[in-house]
């Protein structure tokens, strides 16, 4: 059995592994005050060309979303959100459970648009609403799609006209900066966004996502909210050590570009054997369309998600490659589907 | 000026000011222990026929469904609305300052059915989604349409079936249940819902809703949340009393009819007249289309709201009778709307 | 039985309740936005001698505490309140409810001093323990205190100097501000604190509170606070046609020095009985020390509140004059005391 | 500079890290659903020996008791700690961000007594105020003591008899297992208790917490608050192998039997230079009292905590050791001390 479920099924990429190994009997300070953190984060600050931003490790992603989030809105305001926004529909609405609303914009794509802002805007007009605030969007989207670099400053802005802050869930940034036809830097997004995060988790990190706070109003007495949280890791050199390895000889682009070659592969080869896609997506999630009965075929040797029902006789599932995902699984993947298909 | 703006532009209905006056000076117990709100309490279970409620009074409408509905849920319980829902639109996001999530049903005619509640079901299916555990309810709903007993019925089992919880806000119930088509009795709904409020408010009190608590399990220890919500009231004999004179002579209803009877002198004249309706509202809110040119020339004399635009040339309005309005007023609002109309 | 539990056991002042029966017809705007808030705020601003402040009406004391406190702090930081603070004791968590923990200082006279505030900074020195923001004070305090001008300088300065918030409870502020030795006035309070609240409920009104909003950055959007915490009036004229009666002809300090005379009849000759109290305080609240068969025979015709036991064979008790007090009733309650002293 | 300022400045046993390493390229399944999750469980449950108790790996211990806490209660309940809980003075306010009071209740040697309960809920008597519903003690306290079985027996019982939930933090569970004077097992907490956690943390993990849940009621769908606060890991492998390798060969109480001995060793040969300690700690957080300037004179080669000031020329220390303390770290501390005590 093999899974082609998520990106995160396996452990670390074998260099962090490794580092974390080399330092164990080290002793450090903790709660995000040891060395190892200081270090990944004026490195990630040189990666950014940004020197005027905030760099915090938190655990995982929903944790990483709600302490941003509910730190940075007064109690009545909301955020915007695509229909697929992962706050939205896959974290037992934590936001909510911080006191905020996630307004939800319908979205084809996974991505928000100008529009969907300022139509949100028109009709929250008083104070027996919430106020929207912040948008939150996801890069790479929860369907696999990617914001380019246009389609980011017409969002950042329409924020910043409006007075809304910019978050981006950047679960899957490894992945996005990595599609061929991204044009879109971590530099670029960090003067474009209010927060963003580097994720890890999904991205050849045992765990771990660094946050990135670039509104200067947004700084002040963060690692408050990181502690009240329950986020504020004791042994925060884990978290250090690791982003340290992935952007000291761009390891996180490798990893990201590794992902994507290899969900390229099966896109290529799923659409030559003849199958449609629920969206085109160009990272390393792919939404093929197969017949129910090819489905419960593959099932027997790999394990995915089951995404949606297309009609009675076919589905959509989702497919995911990961740092560790080799070459020949996923053509041994395309050949059984090819069996099958015949 | 005259406004069909609401039903509380003006203040109490006379009988219900007279027994405040009178009761002036006795001194009563505080927070709900008083002798009066023992008797509304009494009295509004005759009135349902049913002995095995709880009622509490409070003093509006959303401090009613936000101390109810944050009592009755768990932290990662959710609310299901229709995205009409006064809750999910009019609050300024009350519940969700609570810590729950409410999910929005789609619906054209404000109204919850079975097969919106099914779906939603179907959609949460584990811990990474909140759990729909309330299905809410507005009768009138926020467009003036009603409930028919099958139609609650079918709900409450639905609801009963699938360990849900049925709470309807009932902050125009009194004219709901006055509607002539209505087939719907208090003590049906104190069978068919976990939980409801008799709204005051809107119906002829200077303020105050009676919350009936139906299902046991939610019973227990309640005034808690009333005082932690800052929603128990001093002088509460303010709000016995008033519910007293609410139900004593069937003044409840009694305001209800005459709501909807000066709703539907409007209705039909304005019918009459060539309008059409956004809705077919049989309460006491009613929500004519008409040109723009028309509703400037009704603004100078009358204050409505504005609900929505229809195209670029008309408009929808809200127009809502209270216990104050007089036949004169809506046969002069109509008698205005016709000279505009040539 | 005549009770001296409290001073909200009577209905209102008959001048505020013949200003509500006299414009119960009239057609008004709701949710603060009609022309009795208006005039009322801009009465009290006249009072106040301040024109740089914001003001709105809410119904109840709790509710005014929990709105403005969760809408000036940060997630992270707290409150320091006197052991004796109404929030901290007798409103159910509801601070904490909101999110924020409230620090109690040991104080024998109910009143916080500038060391107790310096020693709670002292020990909150980082990100592991909440961040103390806002200082909560009662005048009169819990125990009938109250504080001089030179305390509340002295308080003002520390608060400021430190970056606190000073923010005072006035729900018996009518009573503190008509204590004799009192040398403190409303205006003065406007300057010296970031907010107060003018307590209505307990000064002759049938209910509602006037939060005043001194400092800038604590106005903004402050409606929505209001709003979303279920404490906006739709009939919003009832709050300012009262709070406009109660200092049209300065009821507002009639009210409160009639309740203070009555209250100083009965400290006088309480004393002449020979008993003492728990604590010595100028304002309508009293802690007479009696033995406990006396305390039953009292107990026979009067209500009131036990407060402590003070050993085996005495307790001490809570006597409170409100607006509607007379002087018979607390004549007899002495003959009645000095009868079963003998 | 060597470190005895905590038991988690180094990385993880030996042992932990080979695990990890040994399966990083094995694929699982995650948010705690992976084969070690389960095993680990079952070898808890075991060691236990009681198999209706719940198990949740969750990474940190704020993370642990907010998620446990706030899932455990009502929103108008709250919890009762002495006032040196971690709860009450190190979590940034975590459990009243989810809306709970903490109540304090001073204890000299950091544990709580069945007194000091029956004390607070018989201050605690109606609704005005919140109720207390949840004792949270820690094992070993702050103060490095810890509960002798009778000592829990009696705690247990008074909270059942007043339908209490008994919480136990275990950050330094291993510790408080193997003092000496120790007679309380891992079994029977978990029949005294309705919930507890074994701290990994502090005991040897990189990271992770066992909680382990007790009380049949609390088990309820409790994954969707582990999810909804964040405190659900993608790599859940991670945890459940950490605590495999914890109780498999009882790693867990080696190393809590070895941080004890070195800090006995510390203990008795400070105590033989003469000094005392704020408090007798049988545990691996030792309290000793120096001059100042002996302190500034150690602080030149070790790391350590400033306790708290004892007068103007001494002060107290916190000394911690860990899992990785050599005897000849601890030997060469005594040293030193003894140097400069000369």
């Amino acid at each position: 059995m093999y899974s082609l479920k998520n990106d995160y099924s396996e452990g670390a990429h074998p260099k962090i592994l490794e580092a974390i190994v080399k330092t164990n009997l080290e002793q450090s300070e903790g709660y995000g005050k040891d060395t190892y953190c200081e270090k990944a984060s004026e490195l990630i600050k040189e990666k950014l060309k940004n020197d005027n931003v905030d760099i915090h490790f938190l655990c995982g992603g929903t944790q990483t979303n709600l302490t941003a989030i509910s730190a940075f809105l007064r109690p009545y305001e909301a955020v915007i959100s695509a229909n697929t926004g992962h706050i939205l529909v896959h974290e037992t609405g934590a936001i909510e459970s911080t006191g905020h609303k996630v307004i939800s914009v319908d979205s084809t794509d996974g991505k928000l648009k100008k529009e969907d802002i300022l139509s949100v805007l028109k009709e929250h007009t008083d104070e027996h609403m919430v106020k929207p605030k912040l948008v939150y969007i996801s890069n790479s989207t929860e369907i696999g799609t990617i914001y380019t670099k246009s389609e980011l400053e017409e969002l950042s802005y329409v924020c910043r006209k409006n007075n809304l802050l910019l978050y981006m869930d950047g679960a899957r940034l490894g992945s996005a900066l990595c599609v061929k036809e991204n044009d879109l830097t971590l530099s670029e997004i960090s003067y474009l966004t209010d927060a963003f995060y580097i994720g890890g988790t999904k991205n050849g990190a045992l765990f771990g996502e660094a946050l990135v706070i670039c509104k200067d109003s947004l700084k002040e007495e963060f690692r408050f909210n990181i502690k009240q949280k329950g986020a504020m890791m004791a042994k925060s050199r884990l978290l250090g050590i690791q982003f340290l390895e992935l952007f000291k000889d761009d390891l996180f682009f490798e990893i990201g570009k590794h992902e994507n070659d290899m969900a390229d592969i099966l896109k290529k080869e799923i659409s030559e054997l003849g199958y449609k896609f629920l969206v085109d997506s160009p990272s390393n999630q792919l939404f093929p369309i197969f017949k129910n009965e090819i489905i419960e075929k593959l099932e027997e040797d790999y394990s995915f998600s089951l995404w949606s029902e297309i009609d009675e006789n076919s589905s959509c599932i989702r497919l995911v490659t990961s740092w560790a995902t080799q070459k020949e699984n996923v053509i041994k993947f395309i050949e059984d589907l090819e069996k099958y298909s015949i």
